[in-house]
């Protein structure tokens, strides 16, 4: 059955992915198994950062009140009421004109409103007793940090949906979250089609190629953040492969499929849908590589039909699947981050379609540059393994030159909003 | 035991690290069990790239001498000897004056050196035969690409030390590797230290803290390509102490402890790597944070003895024990990577040693900025989780400004070569 197909733009193909309802669920797990993961829930502040109000330096806890006149000429002196190690707590309140010794992080004594740094004064003894001399006004507050100024208990110090790294590690632990709540990992089923495939173990044969698609897909859907299933080849036969995709489905919460979406190809995934009665939300986009990405809903699951060819297939992946598996995961920025870069070749070619070339980035002196990845070689696959980046090419009637700013998408853990193009 | 120690500088620390002879080990694992490790051995390509010599194009594969004279005013006529289909070889060697239509990706037939595009030539029917007109001379090599022109049989594709992603993924299955050689993982132990560490699951007391070390330098260790193992806290006692250190030594290939290496702290670490009879690297080091990490040689193994400062044993490791670990995974780049990046806000404070500011970095129209990671709060901990990069302010006697280029430093997989400082 060859249909005609009227292609979709690119950020309406998103915008119809995206409105889809489509929720994440969470569970707990130990801190020592959370590593990588994306937060369920807000993290809390258990308790006020500081925990008591506390002196920053090594110094003397004073009342900023009794210094108001002190200077070089006029210096006030403050008897020292008490000296505090480390961890110690003040047995003594203080008064008019004394002071506390003081340690860095030691709780700062009733009564007193300001640190003076140790460097700051001098230390004399009259009659037995101590004294600083201090020769400046100390202003209240001075070189204390207030209980909970950093964080008061409750305050959401991290938000769901933040990845977990080392420092999010440190955080949990400080605020005692022996479990921490995070995203399930959402599960996503790829099958491949096509009879020229050959399982990678199998000897290359003329007319053939090893599938790459199924291992460099769920390397993207790790990557997003989800795990990967691979149910295998897709037969032939449409009512096998009908009952093949349906079984699958129900273990899955969504499920790529590559090849066998071209028309023109065995039209094997829009048969299925149409079995299965699937909601086709677009087959074609306005786009290079990966035009006839096609995308429905299956008993309220995604399914999306990629491209058999690895450089759309990978493309259309990033685009399309990654901000689901990214909602999923409760992620604040479910897209790939765009950022501007300097394009260092010419694309001297003119394209009405918007390409996406896969790319590689780099720096030159705190300037973002990119050019396409594997540039010497044109193979696809090769390509693929430097590619960190994808450079936007809008259509249009010329081509592009080395030196033009140009959009280019990340694939990193920030991500970003949506639309970039 | 109080000791002087005299502090040497960054890039004598990390020189005198790496002189140290380490080697990685290898291991042979499935493609599927293979994904962000590191190759253990150089990827070859395993048959030509193209495998055989095809068209490029949609066309029609000529003998490039037959159009030498070919023009508007005097076209020449080529007979179609044969039409060749998707993956069909040619039974016919073209001679003089013949062409065979041809499609893209097919071999190219005996006797023909270049391909002309389909819609560059118009087909006529003469006598029942088929022939093209040629308007214009075809140069030879023209649309075909060549066997072997991407790639050569055994030729090296990918280096050893690359880690694995998904286009990485796509190279491995393409070329038949159905097992894989990578890098076994670097076996780093952990031990924390400190009279004052809570555990994760009690109660905040007064005076205490949670161990957050750990948890954070576990993932970092990950984060790195190595395996964390956590052996708990150290105990106060010597002994027990040393015994732990050296039993733990065994299984590992590597260990870092964390606090108990300050002077004035009870100096645990010292002791050990002295009743161990481990060679001191050295024990301190002219930065800040983390100037009083320890790095020592017992049995052969390295002992990072990082702070118990999270903010110093983070960049300690980052510094110190990352390229080790890179070392054993066979990277090129064994370093965190150096960047030109704008600094986005003052440090009026000069400092006569360089610091490692935990920081964040973030593009404006192509441009790289950054600022301190959770500029707001100052807290240690918390500013770590939105660190993805350390701001490099070498010891000088003024401070930086706003606007000043600075290098900062990236944790990311590709790393950078030393000394960047």
């Amino acid at each position: 059955m060859l249909e005609k197909r009227t292609p979709i733009r690119i950020n309406q193909a998103v915008e119809k992915i995206m409105e889809h309802f489509i929720q994440g669920r969470t569970e707990e797990v130990s801190i020592s198994e959370c590593d990588q993961r994306f937060l369920g829930a807000d993290i809390l502040a258990t308790n006020d950062v500081p925990l008591f109000t506390r002196s920053a330096f090594d110094g003397y806890a004073l009342r900023a009140v009794d210094t108001v006149n002190a200077s070089s000429n006029q210096p006030i002196e403050l008897r020292i009421v008490e000296e505090l190690g480390a961890g110690m707590v003040a047995a003594k309140e203080i008064g008019p004109f004394e002071a506390t010794r003081i340690m860095t992080g030691t709780m700062v004594p009733k009564g007193c409103d300001a640190i003076i740094m140790l460097e700051a004064v001098k230390e004399v003894e009259k009659n037995g007793e101590r004294y600083i001399v201090i020769k400046r006004k100390v202003n209240e507050g001075d070189h204390i940090s207030f209980q909970g100024e950093e964080a008061k208990k409750g305050e959401v110090i991290l938000k769901k949906g933040t990845k977990i790294n080392p420092g999010v590690m440190a955080v949990l632990a400080t605020f005692g979250y022996s479990k921490v709540r995070v995203a399930v990992k959402p599960k996503i089923g790829i099958f491949v089609t096509g009879s020229e495939l050959l399982d990678v173990d199998e000897p290359l044969q003329e007319g053939k190629i090893r599938n790459s698609n199924s291992f460099m897909i769920a390397s993207q859907i790790r990557r997003a953040g989800g795990e990967a299933v691979y149910f295998g080849k897709l037969p032939d036969v449409l009512d096998t492969c009908t009952n093949a995709v349906d079984a699958a489905l129900k273990d899955v919460d969504m499920l790529i499929t590559t090849g066998g979406v071209s028309v023109g190809d065995y039209d094997l995934m829009p048969e299925v849908y149409k079995e299965l009665s699937g909601e086709v939300l677009f087959n074609k986009v306005a786009m290079r590589p990966g035009s006839v990405t096609t995308v429905a809903v299956l008993e309220g699951k995604f399914l999306f039909g990629l491209s058999g060819n690895p450089s759309a297939s990978y493309v259309g992946f990033e685009l399309f699947t990654r901000p689901v598996i990214r909602k999923m995961l409760f992620c604040e920025n479910l897209h790939l981050r765009e950022e501007v870069a300097q394009l260092n070749v010419d694309f001297p070619r003119a394209n009405p379609l918007t390409r996406f070339v896969r790319s590689k980035m780099y720096f030159e002196n705190g300037k973002l540059l990119v050019e396409p990845a594997g540039i010497d070689k044109s193979n696809v696959v090769m390509s693929l393994a430097h590619t960190d980046s994808l450079a936007v090419l809008p259509g249009r009637e010329r081509g592009f030159q080395k030196g033009d700013q140009i959009q280019i998408l990340l694939f990193d853990d920030e991500g970003g909003s949506f639309p970039w193009n």
